[in-house]
Formats: structure tokens, sequence, C-alpha cells
């Protein structure tokens, strides 16, 4: 963003960070179809985390910056035993730090809203207290949920698609309209210059 | 366990295996005193998984061996928001697979018990609806709960040592005490050859 009095650029503090983790991106017909269509919005910055740090090996500052310029921080990935795959797991840990997240000193997120979006092998009914799984995917994300509001940010309902592995790719492609819609609502409204 | 007829050894199918995930131990007298309760008991088979697998490549097959030959699997963590860490959760993706532990033809975890014991950073009522965590630890442990009903394993009461960093030496040889206590009364029945 170029501030129009002094044609400087000022810290950009605005748009969608889709921070995206699958171990096996290329086998993932769902992913693949979500995240190109997300991530071609204009105020969307992408970041394929099994890409960028196939050894585990997380660049602490860089993520932070990128944390820090962004409104809405939106996570992507397939459910994995109920939960995030270990590599957003290990980004959380390490990036999400005391000082900077939350506790003194550590209002970098606050504010900002948190938008999980995630695949599932299993069909809806599934996920429910008679359904095989029990719980609802309300429940199974109560850690990421709890996360934000520690973090001070706004929590967003999750976009979830269910049985992603058996849908055709008619369904998938309506998926990828749904989502694609559900994040450029995200994006702040533009401001003319 | 040596089968007193032959002289043969049979295949171990008893005990705990205890498996910690710390990511800097050295640092953390809870978990530390904890661990060095419980794993001198006779039946414990203790895995420090930041030690085996510091970079977070895991031997799947040994893994897989080791619960195998376990009647209870313990799994000892800090919780890392709310959840494991994320090397802890790298071994349940990668080692708990469809066709092992769960799946057409994954029986090999049905029937053991699965036991977590975790410390917490924040004290007891932080984890309750009015508390600052607003859940409870049952609630954000429901992703392991499931993971052990889909296993088809036994959930045991998980066991939590709140506030563990505050707690001076005796209150902590309290907590491991009980906690070695605890691991005791889930080894199986001694039975003589």
């Amino acid at each position: 963003m170029t501030n129009a009095s002094t044609g400087q650029m000022t810290p950009a503090t605005s748009g969608v960070l889709l921070v995206l983790a699958h171990p096996a991106l290329e086998r993932s017909r769902a992913n693949r179809a979500l995240a190109k269509a997300a991530k071609g919005l204009s105020g969307v910055t992408f970041k394929d985390l099994y890409e960028i740090y196939p050894d585990f090996v997380i660049d602490i500052e860089s993520e932070q910056a990128a944390l820090s310029a962004h409104d809405v921080v939106a996570l992507q990935f397939p459910l994995y035993w109920y939960s995030t795959p270990a590599l957003m797991k290990e980004w959380l840990d390490l990036v999400w730090l005391h000082g900077f997240a939350y506790g003194e000193g550590g209002e970098a997120l606050k504010g900002k809203k948190l938008f999980v979006a995630c695949t599932t092998g299993a069909g809806a009914k599934a996920y429910h207290a008679h359904g095989y799984n029990r719980f609802s995917m309300d429940e199974f994300l109560r850690p990421l949920e709890q996360t934000a509001h520690l973090c001070g940010m706004v929590w967003e309902a999750p976009f979830v698609v269910h049985g992603a592995a058996v849908k055709d790719d008619a369904a998938l492609k309506a998926e990828a309209e749904r989502y694609r819609a559900r994040v450029a609502s995200l994006l702040p409204a533009k401001t003319e210059a």
C-alpha cells in the first residue's frame, strides 16, 4: 500500500494470510482445488507450509512478520486425528509465542480474524454426538478457537468440506467457489486512494 | 517375557508404553519429575520422542512394533496451544495409520488403554466455562479421546498437573508420586510363571 502523501510504502496491514498445511498436497484434489480458488484473490497472501518448510525448520521472524502484516489469518488443512497436521502445529507452537501472540507485550494478533478451513475424510453425519466421530467439528476445533481467543482474535465460523475425497469434480468445483466467496468476504473493504 | 516351557522369548504384550514429548525437557521440572517417577516402574517402556527424533524423522515400523507390544499407551506432554506438541502429533499422524490403527485390517491397538498425562501452565480454574481458557481439559482433549475411540481403545481418565511451572519442589514431588501410582495402576496384574 502506498501512502498518497509521501509516496512511501506503508506497512501492509490488510488482506488475508492464507496458510495451508497438507503433507501430501499432490494427492489432495480437494485442498488443491480450494487453495487454487482462494489464492488467486487480490489481497490474499498464500503460504504452503509443507512446501516452504519440508524439514520442519520454521523461520519464526518471517512468519511473525507475515502475521503482523495481515488483518485476517486463514488456516487451511485436512483434519488429521481431529486436529491440524503436525507442521501447522509446529508453526503455531514456534511462531505464536508469548510476548508476540499473547501474554505481556503480546498483542501482534489482537483484533485480527482467525478463519479455519478444513477438509475431512468422513461425511458430515459422522461429526455428531450420534455419529461415529461422536463430536461436532466445533468441539474438535476448540483448541484453535481458544487459541484465537487468548490472542484477542475474532473467531470466524469455520469452513468445512466433509467427505472431501469422495466428491466428484462438479461438487468440488462448487465447494471451491463457496470457499473463494467466503475468503473474499473476509477481505477488508477496499478504500480508494 | 520368557516362556517357561520353551525358554523362548514370547512376544511381549504387556506393560505400559510411556511416550513423552517435550521440546525442551531440560527446562521442564514438572515433566522431568513425572517421567522419572513413572519410567522406573517395572513393566514401563519409556520413549522420549524429542530425544529419539529431534529432526522429526520417525521410524514408523519401530514405533508400530512398540505400540503392538504393550497393553497400555501413555502419552505424556505439556499442553501447547490446548493440544499435543507438534512432534507427538507427527508421531500420531505417521504411526497411527489406516490399516494399522483403524480402518480395514487396522486392529493393532484394539482393546489397549490410552492414557494421557499432561502439564499445563495455567491453574485449574482457568480450564472452565467461566475461566479464561473457557473450556475444560476434557473438552480440549476430545481429539485424543476420539482417536482412542476410533482405534477401539479404552480411554482412561487423563492425569493433569495444572500450573506445573509454579509448583514448588514438595508439590511436584507429590504430583510425581501420584503419577507413579496412577501408571502402576494401569499395569496389567502380574501372573506367576
